[in-house]
């Protein structure tokens, strides 16, 4: 059994150590959190324990593993503590919200063999990753566009925008990563345009967006298209397509259930989307939990890890540069 | 916190014991098999005490509520001693094989106030439960027809179906169920048929059947038409269409995720369906299990009992009778 | 080209005497009413010349073969006079409301050559006609079960309903076709329900049913599974499934457009499904006439011929049969 | 009815001939190509007369318009041609390959009051019109991000790439209308990119691409995305989607039927995608006939005209410079 402390016991932090807790092969070693309450609560319902600071976790002989879902302006401090300590962690995204400390951070844990796992829980996903398998296996024929299609179900809140680190870093963070995972190459163009249309006071008032579009060419000359939306009404719209010479793979949305009614004039899906996150991505927080445990089991690169994270965050960079300036942006201005 | 026992550790009684155990409002106080290591194997996973019989578990003060997946034979006796016992319990179908017997069962159990929830666990999947829902709050109108589709995976094995009591009693016994529970008035009338098509020399050398529709027909008019196969080689099928005056309402199948794929002259779901009932109805076990908690917690009548466990057999054998004898067959003729 | 006199320009005839006008192989020589205004308006949008008699079309050298869309009481009566004739024929359903006659009309053209077609249209919908090529070319393996759904979208009006022989022999004689098709074999049992459900005062007072399930098995033990109803009121409601040992073959409805729009809380299609036959049906009629100039201008039996008409009768009064009695019936006993 | 005069009998042009034939307030006048056996072969099937020359049919007081489909070189004088003489005229797309050319026929045709309808037949799409509809009625709320799919089911010939004016011109020049179209107000700005590879060696040798991407953005901030390829070996795939603040409405693909045939680990679409154009736009066609006859009758300004051929070949001009230099283009830089 692997014994896994949950450092950060929010909402997220507190679904960890749940499926950490439902594991056949891992064990709830500790909670912590800067709020303690927030760590009891979670300790009640999951029977592990509360220790009071990461430092006590890092050093802890009963804590094999740790998994970081605290506040982003810790977790590269916490992942360099981590490391430090020989704890194999699986750490939420992002890094951080600047290149340069993520930089740094990859110049202190160079060379350390500790696995260290990037919280990018979308490639779990059993239909997203089935797009993924289907290009790795060519079912497809060669890979040539990937269009991302990803919208949050309702415009977060205005004090969780302001620590965001902009909907760049926060939101397409995730499908920069899903679009490397699909085209299987790095991107190193980056073209993007950005727009105030769901909330245009409050994005003007934050100089920020809500609705952004990327393209991403590699070097040989696939593409990935990245549309994004603070808000769907309809529910969390999450959808990947793959295009290639051989045929097109698209992960549709999924819904709870499949009831659908007709009536004089309309014909309807009677359950919504998903909705959100916790919910539509169910199954790959199991299955990413999963991945880590087996990494740790077997003291091996996990296979989502850190450079991921850098690189998904310099596309960030390399589309706020294009925006910007309005044209097509290198990645390696940014890297 | 209901604490509940499993007695039958067999591949149901695992699961449920795994799902108690999960439950928030639930424990799984004991675990108990005629068969020692299936119950240590269980009590293992979840943390839960073995007891060695079941007089012990209807006897103990530890324990709240019982749930019965032992053999079906085993049913009725368990349930009487339950009952006797004052302790609420969840039975899996069928209560037994002989109606008879269920009969007599309910006159043991007559008058008492315990709890008692049968098995049907397909009422607490969400898309069929969304039929019924949409039927009861007449978004459909009046109703006019259920059709209801069920077909399992493949053949169960032939030491299985000699014991299972046949394909009426064992597999459509859960679509009377389901035909009462949408058409949400009692059944007078039925007829069926019963052919030999999947594995026609098993079934010849059995006396049984592997491919059945039975019609079935209420006093006021409403029809639902049941359609069963032993073998569906695309996997487990089931459907649930309710059709009235104002429109219809149909819980599609389900599949574990929805990437589909297009080539040269082919365009398909790249998941089959979910595949068995353990996969396909995981939510409706969670659900039965909670609504089971409730029904204890608040000491009321579970939403499916002991009389929907003797109607559904009753309309097993009044499809019999109408196969034997090649005409419609009311219920009364049986009950 | 092939020149086709059609008599009867009711809205049927009309439609055919335009797709016989836009084929490529052939001319509509001719249209013939008894209204004769009803004709004229045919001949001014198609440009064919109104002749005033059936007897005139039957005698004139300038029509090759005969389209009846008249009245059904005359059908067999202007069939026999066709064949007499020697002009090809292509007869709308149903031959006659009364088996007698059929029979009758059996005995009048036994042995003659000309070819008969009888307009079971559905046989040429693309999808229909695609679930009977898997079933043919073994894509399923054995079948096992046909399921046709078939629900007008709206109640005819009591004038119709009076002439219509009723709902067996005017609504579910398709059905009847289209189960014979699939099933590549002979039903010999069927039975029956028949129901008041849609407007149960009317159908009470013309002593008809508007809502009926009829169970069709053949001698080697597979089955077709019929539901009617007189009015979904979602529309046209078009659907057939084969199952069988290898798989199953769906054949669903049909919209004008697959425009899906989505907005809080539903995702709906926004079109209905088409609406009625001549919109639904409209590829399968222009294919029934192709079929029927091919088999003019081939001289062999048409795809779907009078004994086709005939058995689809029979089996419309035995699902009476069974009604009445309550009992499967064998074709055998009304043939 | 109106007379209307096919120029160019080449496919595009033959089919809108029979199309002209079979509408019920139009007749067809005339035919002509410069390939007089191309002329008669139209003529012979639709009882249209041929004219010799371009001039015969302007001269003609037997023909009340025009429709050209000749070779794309001789769109523009024609056009001017037939306006000069007073013909109202539905000119295939793109009126030239020159945006020089194309603002000279604006000045030459200046004032004139002649309907003139471009060929952007998409625009009559039932799916694609109902999108249209939903934002213009504002179901979807205030409107975001149009996404366009188009993709050709295969390369065309060599012969034909090259005279075609290329990808922007030739094909995306179809999405660019639609996104206007859809969008309801022009865009301002364009990035695009383009790739080769679905024929890199052939590309190359072209000076052409296979694969583009384009961005483009209104003055109040709505997008549009186009994704095209010269080939989807899965069929002619043909998707718009548009997103706003209340929800989304996306237009499907469509396929010749809706068998669906399940086996063992699969479950397809029987019917590929409606392959090609022809096939896919068929009803399109039709409206896009009825409503230039509508125009003709009510001498009034066609749904899609001049101006849109225009301003769709400018934002053609706009992605190629936005491709050669790398960044987002004003559509006022080419127009």
């Amino acid at each position: 059994m692997i014994r896994i402390a949950v450092l950060g016991c929010g909402r997220i932090g507190a679904m960890h150590a749940a499926n950490i807790a439902a594991h056949s092969r891992a064990r709830l070693a500790a909670v912590q959190d800067i709020n303690s309450a927030a760590a009891e609560a979670v300790a009640a319902s999951t029977g592990a324990r509360v220790m009071r600071t990461a430092a006590d976790i890092f050093s802890s002989p009963d804590v094999d593993a740790v998994l970081i879902a605290t506040a982003t302006d810790t977790h590269a401090d916490l992942l360099e503590q981590a490391v430090a300590a020989g704890k194999p962690v699986l750490c939420e995204k992002p890094i951080d919200l600047s290149l340069d400390r993520v930089n740094r951070c990859a110049v202190a844990i160079r060379g350390a063999a500790t696995p260290i796992q990037l919280g990018f829980v979308r490639r779990f996903d059993p239909g997203h990753k089935a797009v993924r398998d289907a290009v790795s296996a060519r079912e497809i024929g060669d890979l040539h566009q990937v269009a991302i299609t990803s919208r949050a179900p309702g415009l977060a809140p205005e004090a969780y925008l302001k620590v965001s680190g902009g909907i760049f870093r926060d939101m397409t963070i995730h499908d920069f990563d899903m679009a490397r995972f699909v085209l299987g190459e790095e991107p190193e163009v980056v073209f993007a345009t950005a727009l105030r249309l769901v909330a245009p006071a409050l994005m003007e008032k934050l100089g920020e967006y809500d609705t952004v579009t990327a393209v991403l060419t590699t070097a040989s000359g696939k593409q990935a298209v990245i549309t994004n939306s603070r808000e769907a009404v309809y529910g969390y719209d999450q959808r990947v397509e793959a295009f290639g010479s051989n045929g097109m793979a698209v992960s549709e949305n999924r819904r709870p259930h499949e009831m659908q009614i007709s009536g004089k004039g309309f014909s309807s899906h009677a359950a919504p989307l998903l909705n959100f996150f916790i919910e539509r991505y169910q199954e790959a927080f199991d299955a990413e939990i999963d991945a880590f445990v087996e990494a740790v089991e077997r003291q091996r690169p996990p296979v989502v890890g850190f450079e991921d994270g850098r690189r998904a965050l310099a596309l960030a960079e390399a589309a706020l540069k294009s925006v910007a300036e309005g044209r097509a942006v290198k990645v390696s201005e940014v890297l």
